[in-house]
């Protein structure tokens, strides 16, 4: 695995790669890697002749309150566990170099922003886009890997790559669980026990809400009120629970097309995101 | 040439060229040819192998008492001057397929964009931007072609192309001006003979500035009053005349470095702008 942070060395590979007409697979990341990061790796190794993984902690899609210096690295670690997953490339560039003087242009995400997570998260999802882009262009790739976990990103970039006219196919990976059905997250070790042994409520509950749907239910409310029942038997806080058109992100007052079931949850330190998204008419039609 | 409305169309031409090695000239204008347009596509073809040029009336770049309905259109002419002139293919899309369903995101300009014209048209350099990247990602040019008339397009695209990490070359071509020093404009025709004979003055003013400056005048304001005593002679009113770095278009106490010296008259059904970029830091070393 070739290990890259000057912005000229990647250039000078990628279009290397090009000339030789290679596919290329690329997982963004902000690094400190578990085990969904490593499925997107392994994936794009099957799909692509070469594979890149950004490590990147983007300044700007922090918000003022939010822990830019705290988020944790360890790039030692994570070179050693893109390398094993398969990574051909590890690009590592600096703040400085992705921002180079005083930035002329910004992406602004429009839409798909004001609901789950961007609600509270003013300006997180125009942060993402700017970086994006600026990966994107650098990178070239044939494909680009993003978890389903954080949903609502994939549906930013989604709306990203296709208003641009972006040249990428964009690869959602479905979010790897534990056994027990509980999201994969760098943030499950800051359960308490007892916390622990509730988290998997949350995946249970969302697939209850899935089950109302596909026995015909096409009401929202009556399925959030199915789901918020059973996460309430937790001791965690719901933040939101929330039915929208996927990848929109518009509401519906009637289920159909494709939809995305999404919560999260308020541990005492810990706060867990999960979704499941769900074809409607696929459903109708097998 | 090749004349393409559909986008698809355009996207296997492209790949096509790009599979075969070529260069690709892109030459974005919003049609209405004149002289200054065909100058750049006739530059574009001695440098690549092939030449776009698009045409398209972006109505994003109109603000609402702009005159984006009245804008003057003509594409069998255009068509033609564009074959003339050595286009190879011109991309003319409709407004629907460039901005298909609601949009997402847009590129939001951050600098350079309130001075000079920039100032009064308050998100006009944002559509630019946006409907230039679309452009961007679909013709997937070697070069991009503007003029330097419009340097604060320039200046905008330059900002574009150096943040987003576009793999352009930015190619901007000196003004072409009438025998007497008259930047070409489609706009020159609504002088009236009186008018047509003092709008020379307005380059003559500018290259009186730049003299100053040659004889090693520095402070900017004493420029600028000298470029306006010549003009005020005119019966145009002068909207702007300034000075600034180039092209980060901010503002300077002592001049140096590469500048621009621009402005904006007003005549009685036309309103003209012309600008000279002196590098005084070449003049010096020379």
């Amino acid at each position: 695995m070739k290990q890259v942070t000057e912005i000229q060395q990647l250039k000078e590979l990628i279009a290397q790669y090009r000339s030789e007409g290679r596919t290329i697979g690329f997982v963004p990341t902000m690094g400190f890697l578990h085990e969904g990061h490593l499925t997107l790796v392994e994936k794009a190794t099957k799909e692509n002749d070469i594979v890149v993984m950004s490590i990147f902690v983007n300044p700007t899609q922090f918000g003022p309150g939010e822990d830019f210096e705290a988020y944790p690295r360890d790039l030692n670690r994570d070179a050693r566990l893109a390398e094993q997953a398969g990574a051909d490339v590890l690009f590592t560039p600096s703040a400085s170099d992705m921002y180079k003087g005083e930035q002329n242009v910004a992406v602004h995400v429009k839409r798909r922003t004001d609901v789950l997570c961007g609600a509270s998260r003013i300006g997180h999802f125009d942060g993402v886009a700017t970086v994006l882009t600026k990966f994107f262009n650098l990178v070239k790739p044939t494909r680009a890997y993003f978890g389903l976990k954080d949903a609502q990103q994939a549906a930013v970039v989604d709306g990203l790559i296709e208003d641009f006219f972006m040249d990428i196919e964009l690869v959602a990976v479905d979010t790897v669980r534990e056994e027990d059905g509980l999201a994969k997250s760098s943030r499950n070790v800051y359960l308490t026990e007892q916390e622990r042994k509730e988290a998997p409520m949350i995946y249970k509950a969302l697939q209850q809400g899935a089950e109302l749907i596909r026995d015909g239910e096409r009401n929202p409310e009556n399925v959030i009120k199915a789901v918020t029942g059973i996460i309430e038997n937790t001791s965690g806080v719901i933040d939101y629970a929330e039915l929208y058109a996927y990848p929109e992100l518009t509401p519906l007052e009637t289920l159909n097309g494709k939809i995305i079931l999404a919560c999260a949850v308020q541990f005492s330190k810990a706060r867990l995101i999960d979704n499941i998204i769900i074809d409607i008419d696929e459903w109708e039609r097998s």
